[in-house]
């Protein structure tokens, strides 16, 4: 094992060099690596093809689920789509070198902060190999070293597109090294990397809930996460009824196996009676399955259309991913804030208001990455906010909250530019 | 000890129903606070300075040296300054509320930052009772609810400077349990607080390396501390040899026992000859200790004023916090940038040059929080740098660099307006 865990930490002492040269490296250069990347992939598409074959008929034959079979699957297309998102990551703007909060002290001192790369970025991810692609367009962009380590299931297809990637940067005249990729899939590489502080600024886990808890118990650096999003969206009396139930069936229906799909419903006892089957009916069209509290189960039980369960406990603050809505009605926008701040996974969460102090109540009081007022917590998106690609979402407070764009990958240092300035 | 532990429960989860409230008080209740803690600290005198002299008296008694026997130590100056410190928090801008970011998408949605506070603040900290009142202000300000943990030595003064600002906080509307303090200084009971990462959204270690070294390791919640600071100033060839001797004093003799203060100082071989006589002529003045490589000590050692030592390979890296100095000769700013990226701490760095394209080069590649041409690393403080009172200084990059004032006790929520909008 030792010899294996001495080339891990070679690739890491590689990226950190790269890292420093990266730093201050011409946003030119970068985006012209970009663009080699996105040319390579489909110039050298047989290659990749070919491995990413081999990866998904080893996996078919392992008995791997459709769903997963897909999620790992590359064609021409896919190809196409991954080649045009690293391009979409060289036209957005560089974050590196902008200057902020700068002053002139009364001694003369120029003080201000110069915004800068983090250094390595590590990358723990599953599945789809497009991650690979995206994640490494990112870590450059920003001026990032990036040490990638994917899953098992696709290192035939990895292996192809880290080669593409690592000759393009190398022709742009990007320095060797900046992009490291672990062949060595076994689970003990993992648990070091998670332990080479010394040379990893930060790390991402990408995929299920497992892994993101497994990064964040174990790493040593920090781990910029999103993890699992439970998202309220909270119908006031004085909501507009017919927008709400368009909002609510697109925060459900939408795409209902994302982060920011919407998991429960809270609905103002005065306007259930009004509201509640109008909804009921939308989202049933649907096939959403409602796990109604006893009082929405009375409003809603004499639609035999409707499919029915009623709530247990488990519901209450559940992400269900899923086709599956809990409902309950409550007696005040107090009791909803009390509701939200117990069960909250302080992802996204919304207010149906026609009410302009209760959309405001909810705004203050409501501690979460995304606060809504009016709109589907669908939105909650690196794209969708104007940051142009994103990272991921986070749930935490530190560094960065909700959409993680490109500048969430920087951090900044003070520059003081004196003429012989002495502390009296 | 399970009781303990539930009365530290009970401590955290009053902490975060408070923090619940704080976040949205006005500015004015909080700065009704700050002063009311600093008249009662005056008014309340007597009853603070009886139990600091029980804490003074145990101290010495177990054998206590004069230099932290100084710093438990309190009289009715030190009181009246520690008093000051909590007005001047409150004459500091409010950083909450602030909304940024903003930008209105095509299809209506508004989107903008605005800042919060983090929630619950705990702070772990060592002798100075000053401390209790300074981050409880700083973290009352920002909106943050705070947990203290003091060190054993001062237990009495805290408890009774901690009676103070509760209820002078209580008076001013402030939510109850808003400064929670620890009176038991058991370890396990400091175990069990940095697990505590369901109420707490961020640690502060004051004190030595031994205390940050162990809640950094053990902590489940994000840190902030600085740690050391191993701070170079490299003299170009280029340099004022004037300015270029009294930056270096300055940096070296002003304060030595902090973390900005001067540890290496590493000269350009064309400039040695003329420069290091001088300079360490003054530094001798101040009695300093210089641990000189080979070649400095060539050109110095005829002098035997001077307080010379061959240096060894541990000095080169190390934070000193005493009258020494390491002192090395370096053959170009290649060399001094490659030295500095092997033995920086992160925390700051200084380049002294009349040449622009050599301070450039220094500010771009040398990676540390404060990066510094031409003035002594000395200024590296939130006081000097324009932020008001300062939390620490972090060498940490994520989140926040460098002088942590009280915009670093916050995030942000992203606030969205919408009337209808879903998701296409």
């Amino acid at each position: 094992m030792k010899s294996v865990v001495e080339q891990l930490e070679a690739k890491g002492r590689a990226a950190k060099a790269a890292a420093h040269r990266l730093a201050y490296l011409s946003t030119d250069i970068k985006n012209k690596a970009l663009h080699n990347i996105a040319g390579d992939l489909l110039a050298g598409k047989d290659e990749i093809l070919t491995a990413n074959k081999k990866d998904y008929d080893a996996a078919k034959a392992s008995g791997m689920g459709a769903a997963l079979l897909d999620r790992l699957m590359l064609d021409e297309n896919r190809l196409k789509s991954i080649a045009q998102d690293a391009r979409a990551v060289a036209a957005l703007n560089d974050p590196v070198g902008e200057t902020f909060d700068r002053r002139t002290l009364p001694n003369g001192l120029q003080v201000s902060k110069r915004r800068v790369p983090l250094g390595v970025i590590g990358a723990i991810y599953e599945s789809r190999p497009n991650v690979t692609v995206d994640i490494s367009a990112l870590c450059l962009k920003s001026g990032n070293a990036v040490i990638l380590r994917g899953g098992k299931e696709t290192v035939n297809s990895n292996i192809a597109i880290v080669k593409v990637i690592q000759e393009a940067c190398q022709r742009a005249g990007m320095p060797d090294g900046c992009v490291q990729f672990i062949e060595n899939t076994d689970r003990v590489l993992v648990n070091h990397l998670l332990k080479m502080n010394d040379v990893i600024d930060m790390i991402i886990p990408r995929g299920g809930a497992g892994l993101i808890k497994a990064v964040t118990e174990n790493a040593t650096m920090p781990v910029v996460s999103g993890g699992i999003g439970v998202c309220h969206t909270y119908v006031d009396k004085s909501a507009d009824i017919d927008k709400a139930v368009a909002i609510v069936y697109n925060a459900k229906v939408q795409r209902p196996t994302v982060c920011n799909a919407l998991d429960t419903v809270l609905v103002h006892a005065d306007i259930a009676q009004a509201y509640l089957p109008k909804m009921a009916q939308e989202l049933a069209k649907a096939g959403v399955e409602m796990h109604c509290d006893e009082r929405a189960l009375a409003i809603l039980k004499a639609d035999k259309s409707l499919k029915l369960v009623p709530a247990v406990d488990e519901d209450w603050g559940k992400e269900f991913l899923a086709l599956i809505a809990a409902v309950r009605v409550v007696d005040s926008l107090d009791e909803a804030l009390a509701y939200i701040e117990k069960y909250t996974s302080g992802h996204s969460e919304a207010i149906l208001t026609e009410d302009n102090r209760s959309a405001m109540r909810f705004l203050d009081e409501v501690d979460a990455a995304c606060v809504y007022a009016n709109a589907s917590t669908r939105f909650t998106d690196g794209g969708q906010f104007g940051l142009g690609a994103e990272v991921g979402i986070s749930t935490q407070k530190l560094h960065a909250r909700g959409p993680l764009g490109l500048r969430e990958l920087t951090t900044y240092k003070w520059i003081i530019l004196g003429s012989g300035q002495v502390r009296p």
